[in-house]
């Protein structure tokens, strides 16, 4: 099962950061790309890959100005699952073990400002992680935590350049190729 | 057992949203307090206040320009425990049972920039999210989402004006009076 997220709409000034935070998650929390639809922003991209190159993740693709409903409608037409994240949808604890279950490739669309009616008619499954306001960041964390069952926490990245050694009390980076011998 | 989110430092014009966020994610995730440690941000303080009046959670408390460092020692002071959530800290899976079987309240740090030394020597636990770089809003939210075993996404708000009626396609939001009748 492959994971994509697609995140819905971004302004540059005001959503910069929360957009990187969705594909740095989206990446570490064990998805294989990151699409930020309807605009282009290389402070974005540029800041996704910058960590790719650093912590790896040669195989994560991260690509901008995709139109969004086009986006959706071929991943839908080539047979794979589209789950909206909204706090409005079905609680995820109700169709987390079905949409795994599928055992197809996810498409996992977060929003940012008002997301179109139309996204919800597209989507398979409008999925809400509970039913209060907080973050796309969050939701989406905790909705690829419980699809991979918290084994992404736990992924290695082989082409790394950087990793970390666990401390209680202080940061410990080394080469991974250090670590490795 | 009672949970406070502290975030260490912001710089309003580059994390308003993110700060935002983490507030947010605290209170949905079953948090009883948010912190905004060193500085004041009424936008980021008036924003949480606007969704706690909504969405309901009269007792979830808000603070903003209060220091961090002593307001971390005053927690540790008064017997409780401090958590930092952090890359470089230990994995969270080996330390998430004993931590809850504290059974004590807890203090959860989230940094902005650069955590300065001090808060690691500070904290009780250093915890990752796993060893990557990722976001501190879904540090929390997967953290507080194993400390209550998933359980907070269920959590009801009393005094709420407004409710969500979980559906497929559509939003559907009510007042909380009507759908109690």
């Amino acid at each position: 099962m492959k994971v994509y997220v697609l995140r819905l709409g971004h302004r540059p000034a005001r959503d910069k950061r929360i957009t990187t935070h969705v594909g740095l998650t989206a990446r570490a929390f064990g998805a294989s790309g990151f699409v930020l639809g309807d605009i282009h922003d290389a402070k974005v991209t540029s800041k996704i890959k910058e960590v790719l190159k650093k912590w790896g993740g040669e195989g994560f693709e991260v690509k901008d100005g995709v139109s969004s409903t086009e986006y959706i409608i071929e991943w839908r037409r080539a047979g794979n699952i589209v789950v909206h994240l909204t706090m409005y949808g079905i609680h995820v604890d109700d169709v987390i073990d079905e949409i795994r279950g599928l055992n197809k490739d996810l498409l996992v669309v977060v929003g940012a400002s008002k997301v179109p009616r139309r996204i919800y008619e597209l989507a398979d499954y409008n999925v809400a992680i509970g039913h209060q306001p907080h973050s796309e960041v969050a939701a989406l964390a905790v909705f690829l935590d419980r699809l991979f069952k918290g084994r992404e926490l736990h992924f290695i990245f082989p082409d790394a350049e950087l990793c970390i050694e666990p401390c209680a009390k202080c940061k410990k980076v080394v080469e991974c190729g250090a670590k490795k011998q």
